[in-house]
């Protein structure tokens, strides 16, 4: 579908979906986010511009259906998915992904880490996904230099390019945590629990030096100018536990990701910010608010937040209640966790169950925000529900397998498809029916005339 | 243990804790629950006096461990067990009370309907149970009469007493909705959706007459002042559906209930108020609100709510974002959702997830009201993270049995216990180890001495 968008750009010098906002125009990938988002293709240009909405959307990935990542389109749901150095399977990766799409994620991350393949899962994975593919570059650099510690401003940019040309669209980039935060770090109960910055940290604690995305912050950027990739900054100091949330560590840190938005927008490129993690239900407001303010009203892009830290084995539920606080507050994308989350790595039913838990704090939050149309099937479930047109609302379930084979269950035969009650409360007792009945067989204008009656009647006494 | 308490109160006329309440007598269940919820005895009579904390506890429930429902106290829970026309085992219900209690229900109902052998199930329960155990008498009613439409004063308190000396500590009463309401339920997508409601309708609609709980509610009142029986009083009109949520008909029913709680309390007897349901998300805070003035601060205990009407087979966590929500908003009590609800009867492990999604939802509120203590398990938890104490994190999880196996799903050998990582990220991405690493071998004091050079170098250029 892009291909011949783009080629029609090739003799463009900056060819960023941001760059073109500016210019006043309208790409191709913007008219289609407004069709699919039901907005005018002119506000879907002016949020991108204002930087307030991304497309993420690199010029290599052709087959990109594009979409968008903001406060006037609907909230959306990232899903991770990744090889390891135990389990780095290609098709078993483009399965996570299948399923991860299937059950509605709006964008993919690839967090291969320590596998030995991971040009090739990458290039599997782009290659077979409609949706925008994120990734933690740092991931890939540490395995090629085997040592963190080596690490040298070469080998960011060498892998940057190299992702940036196999077509991703994203890159989480921990430039924002800077030596003076070290300090802060310590007084924490579980310092720092991002992966990239923990790594990142120890390089500048080693050295003695400047953070090196922060120090090569601009030739990131002509990077990802190139190739349209749209950065998300990633917050290494969003806090592990409660006890951590809020504090300066990720606060001093979050104004240092809304500078290099700025930065970042001066060369065109376009920006999400990363966030927590686990915040207490009192404090999300107050944490979109922060980011709203401190990143100029970039998109917000959170992990969660869980609201507790002893729901192991239910952190899916722990963090969708946050995730739909924060999405009704402001936030532009929620990061899935799954109910292995904490205690080991997730499987396709934990991909699934975490999934669902996120497309249900998605849409309840959109339909909270009342974004035009989020309620309408919604709507139409209520009436297949007091119409006992069973296939309808396995139909319009978020998960329609899954409501399908609870149903069957108890009622597996197919006469019960049409039945007037459930296994909940059986025939003599189900609501709907008895409503109904009473209603149907009520003289609604015998009614009316006796209250008008007994109306008359009192006001006579 | 209540049996000497109650013992002592054999000669005083009315013996409901409100009563004694208002004589300014604290109770030994009133001094239970203050060392239960570390809160003050006198604090806690207070609260009991004004109706604003109620502690269910029929006289004749004596084994009973006291709690209590209200604002000062900690967020509770509800489980909702019952036999049916077609499972009407004692030992199952038994065995569901066992489970509801085990993973933290702080009462339990018993729906019980069509099952022959009801008396013999609630005694059952009420002799295995150490929560207070709550009913919808209505059910046994129809039972007993076999057409609704049948119904007789009598009946009601008939069943109503024999409930009531057997020891149950709440009843849900609908005796809110009037024939003045029924136009506003015809303007609804799903009318009725409480079964005592519908069934109360259906009588009221047959006979053209006045709610029967609202015409002898001077005769239900002194039944529950005899044995201490709260009342719950129903919301027979809470929405079904987002499209009916704070709907005029609800809204005027839970006038009504403000109403009779000031007769309940008139007459020594605690009571609750019973919630929806259905709220989107931007409408959860007012319905708490209204409930607070519309009836006089007593206690709210509401269902979820559901904050979307898509998500059949995962409601319990779409009902779980709404009662985080409306707990920290103020709501008292939770009743908990299963993966079953509109799809069918819950089975154990139903029970099980529901619960978990409930006790989630009141810790995590609890914790956002800053409860005195409410988050000490959680800091323990970010301990045993960080040091790697896999048992205590297993010990410290609302689930511990789930938690230990999530984590031995991938690594079930002893050694892992105590390892350093989790299958997660695999040793070497462990965000913990990599700060714990490069923390422990950082040099603070050169850090510090090498800032403040560099602090001096920049103030004398």
């Amino acid at each position: 579908m892009r291909t011949e968008w783009i080629k029609k750009r090739m003799n463009d010098k900056t060819r960023t979906q941001m760059y073109y906002a500016k210019k006043g125009i309208i790409t191709e990938e913007m008219e289609y986010v407004a069709k699919e988002e039901n907005l005018d293709p002119e506000l879907v240009r002016s949020e991108v511009a204002r930087g307030r909405l991304i497309i993420p959307a690199n010029i290599n990935h052709k087959h990109l259906k594009p979409m968008a990542i903001g406060r006037v389109s609907k909230t959306k749901v990232n899903s991770n998915i990744g090889a390891s150095a135990l389990a780095s399977d290609i098709e078993e990766e483009v399965r996570k992904l299948e399923t991860s799409v299937k059950y509605g994620a709006d964008t993919v991350m690839d967090l291969s880490a320590g596998a030995k393949n991971m040009d090739e899962i990458r290039e599997a994975i782009i290659a077979a996904s409609p949706v925008p593919i994120g990734t933690v570059p740092m991931y890939q650099i540490i395995d090629e230099i085997g040592d963190v510690l080596e690490l040298t401003y070469d080998d960011i940019l060498r892998v940057l390019e190299k992702q940036a040309k196999q077509g991703v669209s994203y890159f989480t980039i921990h430039a924002g945590l800077l030596l003076r935060h070290m300090p802060e770090i310590a007084k924490r109960k579980m310092g720092i629990v991002s992966r990239g910055g923990s790594l990142t940290a120890s390089w500048m604690l080693k050295h003695h030096k400047e953070n090196p995305f922060y120090t090569i912050f601009d030739d990131i950027l002509d990077i990802c100018k190139e190739y349209d990739v749209s950065l998300s900054l990633g917050d290494s100091l969003r806090p592990g536990c409660l006890y951590d949330a809020s504090d300066k560590a990720q606060l001093e840190e979050l104004k240092v990701l809304g500078e290099l938005t700025l930065r970042a927008w001066d060369k065109d490129v376009q920006v999400m910010i990363e966030g927590p993690g686990h915040v207490p239900i009192n404090e999300i407001e107050r944490n979109v608010r922060l980011e709203q303010i401190y990143c100029h009203e970039a998109p917000f892009y959170v992990l969660g937040p869980l609201v507790l830290d002893i729901g192991a084995g239910y952190d899916h539920i722990g963090s969708a209640i946050g995730a739909a606080m924060a999405a009704w507050y402001g936030v532009s994308m929620l990061c899935y966790v799954t109910p292995k989350e904490h205690l080991g790595l997730p499987n396709e039913e934990d991909v699934r169950e975490g999934m669902l838990a996120y497309k249900i704090a998605a849409h309840s939050a959109d339909i909270a925000r009342k974004i035009p149309g989020a309620r309408d099937k919604d709507d139409e479930m209520s009436d297949a529900r007091y119409k006992f047109d069973w296939k309808k609302q396995f139909e319009l379930a978020l998960d329609p397998e899954r409501a399908k084979e609870y149903h069957d269950e108890t009622l597996p035969q197919e006469v019960f498809k049409e039945a007037e009650f459930c296994s909940m409360c059986g025939p003599k007792f189900c609501s709907y029916k008895v409503t109904q009945d009473a209603m149907e067989n009520f003289d609604w204008d015998e009614f009316k005339k006796e209250a008008e009656e007994k109306m008359k009647a009192e006001a006579n006494n």
